[in-house]
C-alpha cells in the first residue's frame, strides 16, 4: 500500500497528470436509440390503428410488471440463500468459538471459518471466470449502457446467471462486498431479456408490432429493470426511478417514468410480500422494506426532549460531509491505482491468477475478522431499548450482539461488528444504545476501509454500497461518541452514524439526486431529507475537487466513451465543424454490390451517409457559394489531424483485448505507414479513401485524375444507412440488375429488417459468391431519410444537447445548402476529445 | 344543477361532441427557451472563463437557496394568518354556540359566522378584482408556463401580492378551498421574480454575465419556485421536484433537477424550522412536516395483529380507484359546464357581479355548515387513542372534536367535520378511532362535493387539493365503515380514508408520478407506496375514459396551446410538411428600414427567417432538382387552406378579450373579404403577402410581374430573427447608409440586446421618424444563425420530440438543399391542430 499511498499523495498534492491517461476507446458504439424511419417502418406505422396501439401499450405494461415481479423474486432468492449460508456459517463457527474459548482450540474455529469462506469465494470466483463481465458491482456497466453505450455481453443471460449466483457466494464468503450493485445489474439484465423472450413465445404480438426488438425498447426496459433492482435492494422505489433517470437521462419521458415507477413498486412489494410470508409467516402483509434497510430511527417514547437532529447538528453534518468527501477521494484514488495495477499485471496473466487473488483476499479478510473479534472490549449491555421494531420488521437489535469472551450482561463490541452479517452490523451502528469504544470504532473503520478498497475490483461479483455504509457509519458513530461523551452534547447517535454513512458513501460514489432519495427511503423518515442532502452535496463537492466518483473511474479505466450531463460553458467556443469527423465514406442511392461489399470490408464505420452529387453544375456551385468553399476548407483542414487520429485509434484498439475490429485496424495501420505528418500523409489518406471502391455509382466512376476540388466536391445529403442494414440487404439479396429498374428490387418488411436483432452478421463472415457484383442496390427505401442534423456553425452545447437528449448514434453535419460536411458521433463529444479540440482551438487563435 | 346534470349525462353517455369546442388561441406565444447564439451572445461566451462560470454557478445556487427560503417564509406567513383568523372565528362563534344552545339564540351565532366569513371572502374577492389572474388555484397557469407558454401577467409581483393575501382570506372565510394551489403559484412567482430583482441590485454580476435576464433562466427558476411551493405546502420536497419535472419536462437536466431538489428542501426546512419554533417553542428542531400533513399512520403499540393494509385490501383499493375515477369525472364535467356558463354569462358583465357570486357562495356554504352541524349524531368518545403524535407534530386528535348539543363523553360527528379547519377534519377522518355514522359521512361527502365543485372557479384564490382530499376521505371512511361494521373485516380505517382521498383526488386532477410521491411523502410512510400508486393509476385510467383532468380542462377553456407529453402513434402518418406554416414572411440579410417597419407593422409573426435567393441560377435549380419542385408543391397546396385559417384565427382572437394583436387582426380580416375560397382567394393572399413591403432587398425588388414560380422561388435559409430583436435594432438605430459598408453599422452588446427584457416595446408605439427609411439594416450579427431545423419529411413524433424537448419557439422546416419551406410553432403541434390535419390526411388519401 505504500506505493499506492505515494501515488496518491502525488495525485492529490502535486496534481501530476497521469502519465498514461486512458482515452475513450473507439470501438464502443452507441445504441440505436433514435428510430430509423425508413419505408418498412412507415409500413408498420400505416398498419397501426388505435386498437393495435392500445394492445401494444397493454403488452408494454404487462412486460414492465413482469420485470418488476421477476426482480422482486430474484431479490428474494438472493436474500434467502445469503441468509441461509450466513446462518449456517455463523452458527457452526460461533458455537465452535463459544466452546473453544474455554478449551483453547480457537485455531480450529479459525480453520472452520476459513474453510467456509474460501469455498464460497472459490465458487463465486469460478463463476466470474465463466463470464468476466459479471465481476464487480455492475453499476459502471449499467451506467454506460443507460448512457447509450453498447458494451458486449453486459445484458446476456450468461452474465445474469453468473452474477446472481456469484453474488450469493461472495457475500456469504465473508468478503467486504455488498449485494446491491449486482442486484441492480441483474435487474437490468432481466429488463433486457424478459421482453425478448416474450417476443419469441408469443409470435403473434411480435408480428403485429415488432417494436420490442430494437435498442430503443431494450434500453427503456433496462431502465425499468435497473430501477427495480434498486427498489428491491433498498426498498426504495422512488429512488430507483430517479437512479434510472439520473443515469439514463434521455429526455424526460413521462410515460416511461411512470412505467419505471410502477416496475420499481412491483419489485419492492413482490419482495416484501414473500419476505413477510416466509420470514415472519405474515402472508398478505407488506410491512417489510427492502433487502437493505436501516431500521427505524425514533426517539424513545417517553423522552419529549429528544430530537433526531437540530439546527446545531447541521454544522457538524457539513464538516462530516467534508471529511467524507476527503475519505472518499482517498478511497477512490487508492482503488484507481489498484485497478490500474490489476489491468497491467494481473489481467494479462492466466485466468486462475484472478481466482488466487480472490482467495488471498478472503484469507486475509477472514483472519482479520477473527483476530479483531478476539480483541474487542467488553461493554455493558444497555437496558432493553425502547425501540419499537415491529413495524420496521427488523429483528430485535440485541439479538445480534456477540458475547465472545465477555461475561454476562456485557458484550464484545468488536465481535458484534465484525462477526455478523454486514446488515446486522449496520443496524448495530445505527441503533445500538450501548456504546462502542472509540478504539473499536477506529480500528473497525481503518480495517474496513483498507479491505473494502482492496476487495472492490477482485474478480467476484461485489457491490460497494454496504461496505461504504458500514465504513461511514463507524466514522459517524465515532464522531457521535466524541460529541456525546467528551463534549457532553445532547445528540442522537444513530443520526450521526447515518450521516457518516451518507458522507462516506457520497464521497465514494458521488451520486446526487438518486442517492439522496434512496437514503431517505431506506430510513423511511422524511425529516432526514435536509441533512442527508446537505451532507451528500458537501461530500460530492469536496470529492470532486480531487477525482471522480468510483464508478466513473472504472468507466474511464475501461475506456467507455461516456457522455457527461452537460458540456462546460467554455466548450461553446467550439462549433460543430471543429469537432466533426470529416473523412466520410458515403454511398450513393444506387450502388453496385461490388462497391458496397468493398466499402463494408475496408471500413470500420457503422453508418454511411447516402449522398448525390451534381457534377454538371459543380463549378457554378463552387464559384457562386461561399458556403461550399467553406465546406472544402473544413474538409481540407481536418484531414491531416484526422489521419493521425485514425492511427492512434488503431493503436488504442490493439492495446485492448477482444475487439472484433482489430483485424481491420491492423490492416489499415499496416497500409498507412507512420511516416511524417503533412502533405505526404494527406496524399495517402486520399488514396486510401478512394482506392477501395471503384465504380461507386452506376453512371459515375471516380477516377484517379480527379483534382483536389473534385475529390471534395459537394455532396447533397439524403439520409443515413447503418452498416447492419447494408449487410442485411446483401444477405437477403435486395438488388436489381443493371438493365432493370429499381422497382424490380425485392422489398423487405420491418420484421425482416430486424430479424437478426441484436446480433447482426458481420460482413467478413458472409459468403456473397451468389450475388453478382455488377448488380445494383437501391438503398433509399431502407435508409433513415430524415435524421436530425446540425449546422457546421452550431455551438457544442447545442450539438451535445441534441445528441444526448435524443439518444443519437450518428449526427450528420449539414451546411446551409444541404451538403454533408461531416458526422458527429459519441466519440466526438467525449470530454477528452472536446478538451483536445479546445486546446487546438486556443493554439490556432 | 339539474341543467348541469343533464349536460353531464349527455356528455358521458351520448358522447355528444361539444357544440362549441374551444380551440387553442393563436395569440399565446412560446417562451424563448432555446438560446439564440447570435454574435453578441458569442462575445459573452468568449469572455467566459472558468472563474466567471464558477461565479455564475455560485450565484445560481444562492438564488435557488434564496427562492427556497422565501417560499418557506411565505408558507409560514400564510399558515400563521390562516390559523390566527380561524382561531379567532371558531373561538368566538364556538363560544356563542355553546352559550346559545341553552338560551336558544342560535340565529345570532349564525349571523356572527356569516359576518366573519363574508368579510373575509369580500376582501379576497376584491384582491382578485385588482389582478384577475390571481383567481383560482394557479396550477393551470403554472402548468402552462412550465410547458413553455407565455401567459401575460402570471408571474408578476401584483399577482403574487393578490394571490398570497387573497388565499389567506378565502381559506379563513370558510370556503371549501385549499391553500396548496395558490402556494404553488406564489412559489413560482417568487422563483420568477427574485433573480430579476437580484440583477437590478447587484449590477456587477449582471454586467459580467447577464444570463438571468432570459426566458430560459426564468423558466428554470420558476420550476424551482413551483417545486418549493409544493414542498412547503405538503412537506414533500421530492414530490415537488417531480411535480416540476412532470409539468415542466424539458429535457432531463440533472444539474437543474439537483438545484430544484435543493430549493424544495430549503423551503420545507425553512418552514419547519420556524413552525417548530413559533408553534411549539422548539427552536432548532425540524420535526414538523409541511402545512398540510396527514399525521402518522400507525398501529396501536400493543396490537401485533394490526396491519395498515394487506393483500386482500388491494382489491378494494382497486374498486375504490374506479369509483374515485368516476366521481372525479363527474366533478370535472360539472365544473367544466359551470366554468363555461361563467365565461359566457358572468365574465362579460360588470366586475362586481363576480364579487357578488363569491359572497353568495360564502353565504350558502356558511349556512350549510351551520345547519349540518346542528344535525350531527352524538357518538361515544373513544378511549384515549394510542396514537403517538409527538413526532408528527400534529395536535392531539381529540382536541379538535366538537361536542355541540351532545352530552359529556360523546361528540357531534357532523360538527367535528364541518366546524373545524379543513386540515383538522382530514386528521379526524384519517385518525379518529371513534366512528362517524354512515349517514353523516354520506351527507358530508355529498355537500362537500357539490359546494367544492361550485366554489372552484369563483373569483377568489382557491386550491382544490384539500377539498378533494376531504371529499375522498369521507368516501373512504364510509367504505371502511361498511367493511368493518357490516362485514366485520379486520381493517385499518385510516388507510381506507387515505386511499379514498387518493382515489378522488386522482380522479379529479389526474396527476400521476408527482401525486403518488406527494401523497407518500405526506404520510411519511413508504409502505403506502403500492396502494397509493395503484389507486391513482386506476382512478386516472377510469377518469380519462370520460374527460380530462380538471387543470387540463381549465387550460383548454382558456385556449392555451399546451403540448402533451407525446403524440399518438397515429400522428406519425403525418410529416412536418403536412403541418408546417408555409405562408412565410422573411427578411434578407440586408434590409431597408422602411421594409422592416412595414413587415413588423403588418404582420403578427414573432420570428422571421433570414433568407437569400439565387435568382440567376433559379431556373437551373428548378429543372435539376426534384426537391425544389416539391418545395413549390408544398407551398402551393397549402396557401388556400392557410388563408382560411388566417381568417379563422382572427375570428378566434376576436372572441377573447385583451389581445394586443386584435387591431392588426381586424385590419387584416377587413382587407381579406370573406369571398369564395379558391383561386380568387389565392390571388388575394399573394397580393396581401407582397404588397406591404416594397424594396425588400437593396438590389432586388420584387415586382408585380413575377410569375407564380418566381413568387415561390427557392429561398436559402440562413437564420432566424425575432420580432423583439428587430424592434430593438430599429430603436437603437442599428443600420448603415446605402453608400457605406455594413461594417459601419453600430454594434450592440448582449446586455443591450436584452436590456428591455421581459417587456420589449411594441413596434406600433415607436416613433421612428428619426430613422431614414432608406437606411439598411444588417441583421446577420443578431440573428440565430443555426437554430435546430427539421426536414419536410420528418415524422410528427420526431418534430414533436425535438420541439418540446429543446423548448423551441420556432422550428424552421428546411429541405434537402437548404431552402426554407415552412415554419413550425407550438400551434402546429397542439392536439387539436394535429387531429384536424390527420382528418385532412385521411380525406386526401
Amino acid at each position: 500500500f505504500s506505493r499506492c499511498g505515494k501515488l496518491l499523495c502525488n495525485t492529490i498534492l502535486g496534481e501530476i497528470p497521469d502519465e498514461e491517461q486512458i482515452l475513450p476507446r473507439k470501438d464502443y458504439e452507441s445504441l440505436d436509440y433514435d428510430r430509423c424511419i425508413s419505408e418498412p417502418y412507415v409500413e408498420v406505422l400505416e398498419g397501426m390503428d388505435n386498437k393495435k396501439a392500445k394492445k401494444y401499450e397493454a403488452v408494454h405494461w404487462m412486460m414492465v410488471f413482469a420485470i418488476g415481479v421477476t426482480v422482486g423474486l430474484l431479490g428474494l432468492f438472493v436474500d434467502f440463500f445469503v441468509r441461509l449460508f450466513n446462518k449456517l456459517k455463523f452458527t457452526v463457527v460461533g458455537d465452535s468459538i463459544e466452546k473453544c474459548s474455554d478449551k483453547g482450540c480457537l485455531s480450529l474455529s479459525l480453520l472452520e471459518l476459513l474453510a467456509f469462506n474460501m469455498t464460497f469465494v472459490f465458487i463465486a470466483s469460478v463463476l466470474v471466470l465463466i463470464e468476466p463481465v459479471a465481476a464487480g458491482s455492475g453499476i459502471p456497466e449499467i451506467k454506460s449502457y443507460l448512457n447509450g453505450v453498447k458494451i458486449p455481453g453486459i445484458v446476456r443471460l450468461r452474465t445474469f446467471l453468473c452474477k446472481a449466483a456469484g453474488v450469493l457466494f461472495s457475500v456469504a464468503g465473508g468478503l467486504f462486498v455488498g449485494k446491491e450493485g449486482p442486484m441492480i445489474h441483474s435487474g437490468a439484465i432481466v429488463g433486457a431479456g424478459l421482453p425478448q423472450f416474450q417476443s419469441i413465445t408469443f409470435r403473434k404480438i411480435k408480428f403485429d408490432f415488432p417494436y420490442f426488438r430494437s435498442d430503443r425498447d431494450k434500453r427503456d426496459f433496462v431502465s425499468a429493470g435497473a430501477a427495480a433492482g434498486v427498489a428491491a435492494a433498498f426498498g426504495a422505489p422512488i429512488g430507483g426511478t430517479l437512479f434510472s433517470l439520473e443515469e439514463g437521462s434521455s429526455f424526460w419521458n413521462q410515460a416511461l417514468t411512470w412505467k419505471v415507477l410502477f416496475c420499481s413498486m412491483s419489485a419492492t412489494f413482490t419482495l416484501n410480500f414473500f419476505r413477510s410470508g416466509i420470514n415472519f409467516s405474515k402472508w398478505g402483509s407488506f410491512q417489510l422494506p427492502g433487502l437493505l434497510n436501516f431500521g427505524e430511527f425514533k426517539c424513545p417514547d417517553g423522552d419529549k426532549n429528544c430530537h433526531l437532529w437540530t439546527a446545531v447538528d447541521l454544522a457538524f453534518f457539513v464538516l462530516m460531509g467534508v471529511v467524507g468527501g476527503l475519505l472518499g477521494a482517498l478511497f477512490n484514488c487508492m482503488n484507481k491505482n489498484l485497478a490500474k495495477y490489476r489491468i497491467r499485471h494481473i489481467h494479462p496473466k492466466a485466468k486462475f491468477i484472478r481466482v488466487l487473488e480472490s482467495l488471498l483476499v478472503t484469507m486475509v479478510t477472514t483472519i482479520v475478522i477473527f483476530a479483531a473479534s478476539m480483541l474487542g472490549e467488553c461493554r455493558d449491555l444497555s437496558t432493553p431499548t425502547a425501540h419499537n421494531t415491529t413495524l420496521a420488521g427488523s429483528e430485535d437489535i440485541n439479538s445480534t450482539i456477540r458475547q465472545f469472551f465477555c461475561s454476562n450482561k456485557t458484550y464484545n463490541d468488536m465481535a458484534t461488528l465484525f462477526f455478523n452479517p454486514q446488515e446486522a452490523a449496520i443496524h448495530q451502528l445505527f441503533h445500538q444504545d450501548g456504546t462502542f469504544s472509540p478504539v473499536t470504532l477506529s480500528v473497525f473503520f481503518f480495517l474496513y476501509f483498507l479491505l473494502a478498497c482492496w476487495t472492490y475490483g477482485v474478480s467476484v461479483p461485489s457491490g460497494l454500497f454496504v461496505p461504504s455504509l458500514l465504513c461511514g457509519a463507524a466514522f459517524g458513530r465515532l464522531v457521535a461518541n466524541v460529541l456525546k461523551v467528551k463534549l457532553g452534547m445532547d445528540i442522537y447517535s444513530g443520526t450521526f452514524a447515518l450521516i457518516g454513512a451518507a458522507a462516506f458513501l457520497g464521497g465514494v460514489v458521488r451520486m446526487t439526486i438518486s442517492l439522496t432519495v434512496i437514503l431517505i427511503e431506506s430510513t423511511n423518515e422524511i425529516t432526514y431529507g435536509l441533512p442527508i442532502m446537505i451532507t451528500l452535496m458537501v461530500a460530492k463537492w469536496t470529492g470532486d475537487f480531487f477525482n471522480k466518483g468510483i464508478y466513473d473511474i472504472h468507466i474511464q479505466l475501461r475506456g467507455v466513451p461516456l457522455l457527461e450531463w452537460e458540456t462546460e460553458v467554455e466548450m461553446d467556443r467550439l462549433t460543430a465543424s471543429d469537432i466533426m469527423e470529416t473523412n466520410l465514406t458515403y454511398v450513393y442511392p444506387h450502388t453496385r454490390v461490388q462497391s458496397l461489399v468493398s466499402i463494408l470490408r475496408t471500413t470500420v464505420y457503422h453508418a454511411f451517409p447516402v449522398v448525390t452529387e451534381n457534377r454538371q453544375n459543380e463549378r457554378d456551385f463552387m464559384k457562386g457559394n461561399i458556403l461550399i468553399s467553406n465546406n472544402i476548407h473544413f474538409k481540407k483542414s481536418s484531414v491531416v489531424s484526422r489521419a493521425g487520429e485514425q492511427r492512434r485509434r488503431c493503436q488504442s484498439m490493439k492495446s485492448y483485448p477482444s475487439s472484433e475490429l482489430r483485424n481491420v485496424c491492423d490492416e489499415q495501420s499496416a497500409a498507412v505507414e507512420p511516416s511524417e505528418e503533412g502533405e505526404d500523409l494527406l496524399q495517402q489518406m486520399l488514396e486510401r479513401r478512394h482506392a477501395p471502391y471503384p465504380n461507386l455509382y452506376p453512371d459515375q466512376s471516380p477516377s484517379e485524375e480527379w483534382t483536389m476540388e473534385e475529390r471534395f466536391r459537394p455532396l447533397t445529403f439524403h439520409g443515413l444507412i447503418l452498416r447492419s442494414q447494408l449487410v442485411n440487404l446483401l444477405i437477403r439479396g435486395v438488388c436489381y440488375a443493371e438493365n432493370q429498374s429499381s422497382t424490380n428490387q425485392p422489398r423487405l418488411s420491418y420484421a425482416e429488417m430486424t430479424e437478426d436483432y441484436p446480433r447482426y452478421p458481420d460482413i467478413h463472415d458472409l459468403d456473397l459468391t451468389l450475388l453478382s457484383p455488377r448488380m445494383i442496390v437501391d438503398v433509399t427505401p431502407y435508409m433513415n431519410p430524415c435524421p436530425y442534423t446540425v449546422s457546421p456553425n452550431a455551438r457544442i452545447s447545442q450539438v451535445f444537447n441534441l445528441f444526448r437528449t435524443m439518444g443519437l448514434r450518428h449526427l450528420p453535419v449539414v451546411n446551409a445548402v444541404g451538403e454533408i460536411v461531416g458526422i458527429i458521433t459519441r466519440h466526438n463529444l467525449t470530454h477528452e476529445f472536446l478538451m483536445a479540440k479546445l486546446r487546438q482551438h486556443y493554439i490556432t487563435i
